[in-house]
C-alpha cells in the first residue's frame, strides 16, 4: 500500500503530445499552498519548463501544483518556447482555478521540437476532469518515456498520534538521453515545515541520491527535481524525531535513484561502487565514476566478466592519486585484487555464480587517505545500444 | 610500395604466448645505434616493460631496437613480471648479439598474467633465425590483438640527391580495452638527428595525434610510442628543408592515428570533430571530448542519425562555458544547429545521405574565443559490446 501525502490530488491524461493510447500529461495538486523547493539540471542548455519554473521558484515559497508532459522536452526552442510554455501554464491554471505562478512545468521528450498549442488547448478541461480521479501510479505513468516501469517510493512514520509521509516519483533513465529522456522527480509530503527547512532538506537529499548515480555520463537539459511539502499531515519539525523528515527523504530520493539506474536503458545490472580510502572525497568521487562510466567495465559487467584489469586501468586513469601497491578491488564480496596485484587464489567459480545477481557490489580500497564515495552505476549492453541507433529513424 | 627506412631489419615469431598459428612477437632492430625517443601511458599502473623501457631511454641516448609480444600484456604482475622482462630482453638480446639495454620492450595483451619464460626461451633462437627475412608488414601484424587489419604509415623526401624516410607502425584499437588490447606505436626514420632534437620532434608529432583520438575514453596500462632515428640515409636536419622531417613524423602519426580510430572496437564509423570558437584550447578539448565520448552521440552515429539534440547536450555539460544562443553545429557539411536553434530549413533528405559515409566531419562553434581543439572518434555498435562483454568468458 503507497503510503500517499494527505492533501494532494493526482490527474494523467491522454494528451498526445506524442503518445496514443496512453496517459502523457501529469499533475499534482496540493489542496493548499505548499512549501516548494526544486534543483535543476547543470547542462548550460536549459529547457523552457526549467526556466519557467526556476523563475517561479526564485520568486515566491511556496506553489500549489507541479505539471509533467512527456513526449517533447521543449528545449533548444528559444522564445516561442517560452512564450508556449508560459502558455501552457496559463490554460492549466484557467482550467484549474489556479494561479499561473503556482504550477510548477516540467517537460521530457524530444530536443528541439515546439509544443503544439492546441493539444495543451484541450488539454486543461481533461486535467480538470480527471483531477482527483487518478492516483499516485497513474501520474508515475503518465511521465514515462522509454522507462520500462513506473517509479515510486515512499516512508511513513508515526509521532504523537500523527502520521507524517513522503513519497516521491520519478521517471529514468538516469542522466541519460537528452534525446528520449531525462531524469524527472517530484517528492511530496505532508509535513509542516517553513520552505527555507524544506529547500535544505531537499537539497541535501538529492545531493546522496541523485547526484550519485550514472547510467551512461550525459546529463540531460531538462533534469528537475521538485518538492512540495504542504503541512497536511499537521506534523511540523519539532513534533517529528530529530532528523526524522530528513532520513525520510533521503530514503525515497535513494529508492528512487536505485531504481532509476536499474531501468537505465538497455540496463541488465546496477553496479553499487564504493571507492574508499582516497586522498579526499573529489578523488574517491574521479575514481568511481571513472569506473562507473568506462565502457569496458559496463560491457565486462554485462558479459559476467570480474575484469579486474579493466576496474584498475579506469582507476589509473581517473585523476585520483594513489600508489598502484596499496590498491584493492572487491567484486560481489569476493577479493579479486590485493595491494596492487591479482588475487592469487583464484575464486572464478565463486565468481561466476554471484555475477549472475543484478546488483553487484563493488568495494575499492586505495589506501591514499581518508576519501569516500559510492556510486551507481548500469551497465552497458547491445540493448542501449540499438534503442539509442534506432531511436528516431 | 611502402617506404621503409634503411638500416632497420626485421623479425616476427609465432612464439606462442597466447594465439596459435600466427607470429606474436615482432622484432625490428637498427644497423647502427639509433637515436631513441619514447611516450608512454599517463595510466597510473604502468606495465612491467613501460617500467623497463622508461629506465632504458633515460639512461642512454640511444638503442638498437624494439621488441613487442603480443596476447600479454606483463601489467600489474609486480616484481615477477619486471624480473620477467628484464629476463626477456636478456634472452632475446643474447640471441641476437646485442646489449639488453640497447632492446626497447613492450606488450600488449591481457593483464595480471605471467608471461611464459620457456616460451621467451624458445623464441631467441628463432628471432635470431628470422631477422632480416622477415619485413615491416610482418612486423606490424605480429604485434596485432584484436585489430581488424595492420597499420602502416610512411613518408619520404628527396634532398641533395639522397633520400630521408618516415616509416611508422601502430597497433589499436585507440586508448580502448586495458585488457586484451592497447596502442603500439613503431617510428623508424633513417634521417640523421641528435637524441635531444629526435625526442623533441616525435614528441610534438605524438601530441598532434595520438593524444587527438579516443575510442571509448580507457587509457590502457601499456600505451607505448618508440621512435628511433638511425641516421643511415646520411641526411641530417641541415641538409633538409626547414620543419621537413618534422611534417613527415606528424604525418605518419597522423595517418596512424586515423587507421587506429578506423579499426577501433566494433567501430563503423570516424567522427572528426573539430571545436572552434571555445574560450580558450582547454575548453575546446573539453567541449570535442565531451562529444566525442558520449554514448548517445556515438549510437546516434551508428545509427546514422544526426541527432543534434545529443551533441548539444554534451556540450552543455562538458564544463566550457559559453553562450547557448551563440552555439552552432554543422555535420557532414550541412548546418543543422545555428545560433541555438534547430535549423529551420529541414535538411533530412540530405543529411541521410552523407550519414552513410565512413567519416562524419562535425564542427562546432561555440561563439565564445579562440579557442580550438579536434578530434577524432569512433563511434559505438552492438560490435562493441559484444566483442568486449564475450571476450575471456
Amino acid at each position: 500500500m503507497i503510503s500517499v501525502p494527505r492533501g494532494f490530488s493526482f490527474a494523467a491524461v491522454a494528451a498526445g503530445f506524442r503518445y496514443k493510447n496512453r496517459p502523457d500529461l501529469g499533475l499534482v495538486v496540493s489542496d493548499t499552498p505548499a512549501a516548494s523547493a526544486a534543483l535543476f539540471t547543470k547542462n548550460l542548455f536549459q529547457a523552457a519548463p526549467v526556466q519557467v519554473a526556476r523563475e517561479q521558484i526564485n520568486s515566491r515559497p511556496t506553489a500549489r501544483a507541479v505539471m509533467i508532459n512527456a513526449g517533447n522536452a521543449n528545449s533548444c526552442t528559444g522564445q516561442t518556447g517560452l512564450d508556449n510554455c508560459r502558455q501552457s501554464v496559463s490554460l492549466a491554471a484557467k482550467a484549474l482555478g489556479l494561479d499561473p505562478a503556482d504550477i510548477l512545468p516540467a517537460s521530457t521528450g524530444v530536443i528541439g521540437e515546439l509544443m503544439s498549442m492546441p493539444v495543451w488547448e484541450a488539454a486543461g478541461p481533461l486535467l480538470s476532469e480527471t483531477l482527483g480521479h487518478s492516483n499516485i501510479l497513474d501520474f508515475s505513468r503518465a511521465i514515462m518515456t522509454t522507462d520500462l516501469y513506473p517509479k515510486l517510493a515512499w516512508r511513513s512514520l508515526e509521532a504523537g498520534g500523527r502520521e507524517v509521509r513522503v513519497a516521491g516519483v520519478a521517471k529514468g533513465a538516469g542522466m541519460i538521453c537528452p534525446n528520449m529522456a531525462t531524469m524527472l522527480v517530484v517528492i511530496l509530503t505532508d509535513a509542516q515545515l517553513d520552505t527555507p527547512n524544506w529547500r535544505k532538506i531537499l537539497n541535501n537529499a538529492v545531493l546522496g541520491s541523485f547526484n550519485h548515480i550514472t547510467v551512461d555520463s550525459d546529463t540531460s537539459t531538462n533534469d528537475t527535481v521538485f518538492g512540495l511539502a504542504n503541512g497536511a499531515s499537521g506534523l511540523d519539525l519539532d513534533r517529528l524525531p530529530a532528523g526524522a523528515l530528513e532520513d525520510m527523504v533521503s530514503g525515497v530520493c535513494q529508492d528512487l535513484a536505485y531504481q532509476i539506474v536499474e531501468d537505465g536503458e538497455g540496463a541488465s545490472k546496477v553496479m553499487r561502487i564504493v571507492v574508499c580510502g582516497a586522498a579526499d572525497d573529489a578523488q574517491a568521487e574521479l575514481a568511481a565514476r571513472a569506473v562507473g562510466n568506462s565502457p569496458l567495465v559496463k560491457t565486462a559487467m554485462f558479459g559476467r566478466d570480474a575484469n579486474w584489469g579493466r576496474i584498475v586501468a579506469a582507476l589509473g586513469r581517473s585523476g585520483a592519486r594513489f600508489e598502484p601497491d596499496r590498491v584493492s578491488v572487491r567484486v560481489a564480496g569476493i577479493d579479486i585484487f590485493i595491494n596492487g596485484r591479482p588475487n592469487q587464489v583464484k575464486m572464478d567459480d565463486a565468481l561466476k555464480v554471484h555475477l549472475r545477481r543484478r546488483e553487484i557490489p563493488i568495494h575499492i580500497g586505495l589506501g591514499a587517505g581518508p576519501g569516500r564515495y559510492s556510486l551507481l552505476a548500469s551497465d552497458l549492453t547491445p540493448d542501449y545500444v540499438a534503442l539509442n541507433a534506432d531511436y528516431r529513424s
